[in-house]
């Protein structure tokens, strides 16, 4: 087995393993019908290829594979999934963009759908990046057994929900007007952006028919990394500039908004940051060399600049 | 077997049938919390309530329900895939409209979710009925079999999407800009509207494990009544006052919008409506009096007065 424990190793696998991503996304995102489709509408498709094609991180996808490769489930099921949450990370952000929500005219360094496309577009394009989600999640190429394919589609409804990301993301509109208590920052940032991330991780070990106490260490890899992922997101938000982050930044701070930074400055922030990822770290002490990709993965969660 | 040839039968039979699925809207959508959740925010549950238990006729869930009796699928059952594509149904119309799609203010007499709410609720809570339909359909108690719930997803993952009823969507906004022809209307109204209620009736067919046959023959019948149904909608949008409709009418025209009835003029239009509703009751012919409450429901669909 490659041992990657040199990070120059792990970017080049991050690197290909996101260009395999990136393919299939562009493969999946085009006119093509399906079924008892009209023709896809030319801009449409445009607008929901302009949300997913623009140089993501890859991150959650990413997720999915590597800890579907810990269980030794093909790459070509677990790109699948990996796609289908792309996809539906991707809807949120172009929602999440929108003039009657955060109003972003940027989004890695691009406009945003609604700038680029025109806000009836960007709300359909992203409806439509939700859907084909599931519709991609449905497919036999996703996993040979139905009720895998349930189950993921099951997992994936529920952490993207009113209970999990759209709950969250209501939790946190309804913070910008009342002063949160650091548990209650938690819990949204852990439904916001955690629910995705443990789904991926939860996604990775179903599709590799994982054991119940090895999927249930990756909920809890997951959930930690989450963690980790939204207190980098905060620290970054504060220290760097939009160039490097290709969005706007300081906008926490501008509208008012409770984070953990705000609550415990940056210092605090950063030990717990680096207490996550020591955890991480632990739950994957069980699966020694074979985890050096997810290890690798958890620190570039916490080191990245954008 | 119960004879339903009186209208008045019918009648009693599709509101202990609504009763039914209203029930059941009101049991799902409450703020009950599911495996990984948070707290569901009441805000959102309410929002997401007010788009969906709003006295809507609730034809899409009971042609499911009705087509499935035909095959002796289960209420239970049937009931749940009905819920499911009523979310999601309902979705459609809080996202439709929006400030930046129809804008509208009314809806079904009651004020549209962004009027009632605002606008950033309205976007989330479309997004959480969308989402939560999926959750619905993937569930044990929507069929046993993993096999039919997966097709389920499928189905109505692309009915609803890019090429069908959001497709149909972006090609209606693009339609007010251009002069279509009666086959580009006709194909745009076949997804837009078309779609889900060819789904509803496939989806009958799915959870009752219909024969490949009669399943081809109840997608044909969708489609019809499909057809039928948005005729009947454009000649009430001419015809009938706002009072009656609970909603703006008139619109259509207003927005310069080719309908067939612009197109036709209001007696070819009934004609071509006609056509189809006896075109219709020919798909019931080889099911005898077993689908005498499908035969009613064509019939209710085109003589409706909202």
């Amino acid at each position: 087995m490659l041992s990657l424990s040199m990070p120059q190793d792990f970017q080049n696998h991050l690197s290909n393993i996101v260009s395999s991503i990136d393919a299939e996304l562009d493969r999946l995102l085009t006119a093509q019908l399906s079924a008892g489709e009209i023709e896809r509408p030319e801009n449409l498709v445009a607008a929901m290829r302009h949300g997913v094609l623009n140089g993501g991180k890859r991150l959650r996808p990413f997720l999915v594979i590597e800890v579907g490769a810990l269980f030794d489930a093909s790459l070509q099921e677990t790109l699948q999934t990996g796609c289908a949450l792309e996809c539906l990370h991707s809807y949120s952000l172009v929602h999440d963009d929108l003039p009657a929500m955060d109003d972003d005219d940027l989004r890695r360094g691009q406009p945003t759908v609604h700038k680029a496309f025109d806000e009836a577009t960007a709300i359909l394009a992203g409806d439509a990046l939700l859907t084909f989600a599931f519709d991609i999640l449905s497919s036999s190429k996703c996993h040979p057994s139905a009720e895998v394919r349930c189950e993921l589609v099951s997992l994936m409804s529920r952490a993207a929900g009113q209970g999990g990301m759209i709950g969250g993301q209501v939790q946190d509109i309804e913070a910008e007007t009342s002063t949160p208590s650091a548990d209650q920052i938690l819990s949204l940032q852990s439904m916001k952006t955690g629910a995705l991330i443990r789904f991926a991780c939860e996604a990775g070990a179903v599709v590799g028919n994982a054991p119940s106490k090895d999927r249930n260490r990756m909920v809890e890899f997951g959930k930690t990394i989450g963690l980790a992922f939204q207190l980098a997101d905060d620290l970054l938000d504060v220290t760097s500039s939009s160039a490097e982050m290709g969005k706007r930044v300081g906008k926490d701070a501008e509208q008012g908004k409770g984070t953990l930074v705000s609550l415990y400055g940056v210092e605090k922030t950063r030990v717990l940051m680096n207490d996550n990822l020591s955890h991480a770290e632990a739950l994957l002490q069980p699966f020694g060399s074979k985890a050096d990709i997810l290890r690798e993965t958890a620190r570039f969660v916490v080191e990245r600049s954008n």
